[in-house]
């Protein structure tokens, strides 16, 4: 880290550890893979055998949680075991296990004259990541980070600095004894929230910022950032029932992508009809809701169909309940279904049920959303069931990176071309 | 376009303007790959029979040239003639032989349950292009963006306006045409520079801004925009001759990296040349570079063997001169070199010049920049030279485009999940 006094010189401190990162960063983008490996499975073995040291540490964040006003459901998430502790070292080997995506060909040509010109993938360098109070994400970040060739800056609520304090103090011990550069993992030692501001303004030094967190956390970063920030959202996720939809199946996705985990980005929150199925399929899929307690809010087509539903307002079609509600409204087709997505949708994860391979293939190529799911559920959009391994979030922008963002996420390319004395004329 | 009176409502304008745009976007989308390329072909013809109406247009401009303060050169640039809007119309048939980059697939797999799941490619969405003087840029950027899936708002200089005006209206006769939607390609109609600031807010409307000019347009776009912008600032590039270079080819690669444009993003800035080959090289490159009078500034080691070499400033190693300038130093290593590259350039291009293989994978590895060249000159980083047709640009961002900028480079990717039934367990 650095000596720098944080209560002295803020600026300075956070100076230093970008600096710091950015030296790192040079040294790990040509780092063995079989040395970050050793790393991953090194660390994964000494967060087992410290198990009592994590505790220790674990239980000064506990004794601060009332401090905080955190929640008893926020008090469990940051609370550490021995299961948990090895949850956290299993999420380091598996990345361990995974492909080293930097050095991959992405595209390689031999032009006329005879250059030799090769696409290489490479990391992006320095990411600071911003996240809150779960001390898994702090080993799960710098893994995903270091093991494609990334310095990460964690900058890790204060509700969880001791534990995070003891999980990177363990991951840049075994760093040190395995090869991995100073300065690859550094937690930010200060919880003043000027911090964050101070990093912001570093866009030479960092090259990509991630808040993980509130909408307004992200929003806030988005603003002030000088550079990149992935970004991640909620979703406001679409289902939209097609007139050739298989009414069970159309019942049993809307339940699963409602009501399975309703607190997540890719919980379904609005449901479309065609007119020509609604009388026959949405009694159906209000049973399922029902028994779930979920409320329904409806436009006055669909509101015909069900009993009980309040009518839908204007802002209903953009809501992100994150709980037990749906909007429901009737659609005239595919298009409108689309249509309709596109503009109170967020871009996020939608789904149409339909046994009509033409409807899917217009869905599908219509809406501009980062996943759209062809009878499934809206709750598939992650990262690990796409199997691409440890996702550091889904990124609800287009640029860069789309849906599901792990390793490959973290890098960019870089040309490299070979020659035997050629100019240009 | 939009019948908003232009003086009483610059805001509506802009925002009726960019909702168009999202509008036509969403249409480009799933427009077929033969619309866009007999679009491309026939604008091409229709501009070659329109070249006495484009010439009548361009002399309006080139009337108000002297009261902008054009210089002849810049002039002359403005200038249209027969064999100039020839060679607009070339670029757009050579556009539309180019793969359409829009539905390409990117990966695909199936997961265990049966999920079928496909990276797609697809259009950013609405590109706002910002540039200046040139006519053929404006043919240029709509050809690569509608081709691309996209559609695009081009800002064009004032200096430019009647010229571009009658292009794009013939571009937009043969759109209507062909089945183009409406609101693909919109020159802005007002040159008034609040303009820009109206279409920077707009992020919810505009997926990227690419401003294309001077340093400080695209400084002040990147500030100002609330949407991701492509930069495309000018280049630092150094030539580094490796203790086992062949000194022929290092000075001819030097000559002509440094001398054949020199005001150019892709030319040389400076020279790094190791210690063992310092006293038998420098002669003979020094020489090339003094029958183009060059003027060298050096440091102490370099300056011993150069006659008149003027002291380098630490501002130097810094410096992008554009011009009949360059700096020299010696450095102990390949990796120094690297460093001082990592560390005062731009990230745009650097070369090596060696005969050893060890030294050009360090190089090609530490040096941190959008393109590498072995053994050939740094005006090679070129979409065109590298054979990826058209380009919007030459991008020294590392996050989602780095380096040539090409009808890829304005494209997402969509994920697309097939499966019968699945839900989420």
């Amino acid at each position: 880290m650095t000596s720098t006094n944080l209560t002295d010189d803020l600026p300075a401190y956070c100076l230093n550890t970008a600096e710091a990162a950015r030296a790192a960063s040079y040294q790990l983008a040509t780092l063995d893979t079989e040395v970050k490996n050793k790393w991953l499975v090194m660390s994964a073995e000494r967060l087992r055998q410290s198990v009592p040291a994590i505790i220790e540490a674990n239980k000064k964040d506990l004794a601060a949680a009332p401090d905080y006003g955190l929640t008893d459901a926020m008090i469990d998430r940051l609370r550490l075991d021995a299961d948990r502790v090895d949850a956290i070292a299993s999420g380091l080997t598996e990345i361990a296990a995974l492909p080293d995506p930097v050095g991959e060909v992405l595209d390689g040509f031999t032009r006329p004259g005879g250059l030799q010109i090769l696409k290489k993938r490479v990391p992006l360098g320095v990411v600071f990541f911003i996240y809150e109070s779960r001390p898994n994400v702090t080993a799960d970040a710098a893994a995903i980070c270091v093991k494609s060739g990334n310095a990460v800056i964690l900058r890790g609520g204060k509700e969880a600095i001791h534990s995070s304090k003891a999980i990177v103090d363990i991951l840049n011990q075994c760093g040190q004894e395995v090869g991995i550069p100073e300065g690859a993992v550094q937690l930010v030692a200060t919880t003043d929230r000027e911090a964050v501001g101070e990093f912001l303004k570093l866009n030479e030094l960092i090259d990509v910022t991630i808040p993980r967190g509130g909408e307004g956390l992200i929003r806030r970063v988005a603003k002030d950032a000088t550079m990149p920030v992935i970004k991640h959202y909620d979703g406001n996720c679409h289902v939209y029932v097609d007139a050739d939809a298989d009414v069970e199946m159309a019942a049993t996705i809307i339940e699963n992508a409602k009501c399975q985990r309703m607190g997540v980005c890719n919980a379904c929150e609005s449901l479309l009809i065609h007119k020509d199925i609604a009388a026959s399929a949405l009694p159906a899929i209000a049973e399922k809701l029902a028994s779930h307690s979920i409320e329904i809010v409806a436009d006055d087509a669909a509101m015909k169909h069900l009993t009980g539903a309040a009518k839908a307002t204007e802002a209903d079609w953009g809501s992100e309940y994150l709980g037990p509600k749906i909007s429901v409204a009737i659609v005239d087709s595919v298009q409108k279904a689309a249509e309709h997505i596109n503009r109170y949708g967020s871009h996020h994860t939608d789904a149409i049920v339909t046994g009509n391979m033409q409807a899917a293939e217009t869905f599908t190529s219509m809406v501009d959303s980062s996943a759209v799911m062809i009878n499934a559920s809206t709750r598939f959009n992650d990262g690990g069931v796409f199997g691409l391994g440890a996702e550091i979030g889904i990124s609800t922008d287009k640029f860069h990176a789309r849906g599901p963002c792990g390793m490959r996420e973290l890098t960019t390319y870089k040309y490299i071309v070979r020659g035997n004395g050629q100019i240009r004329h």
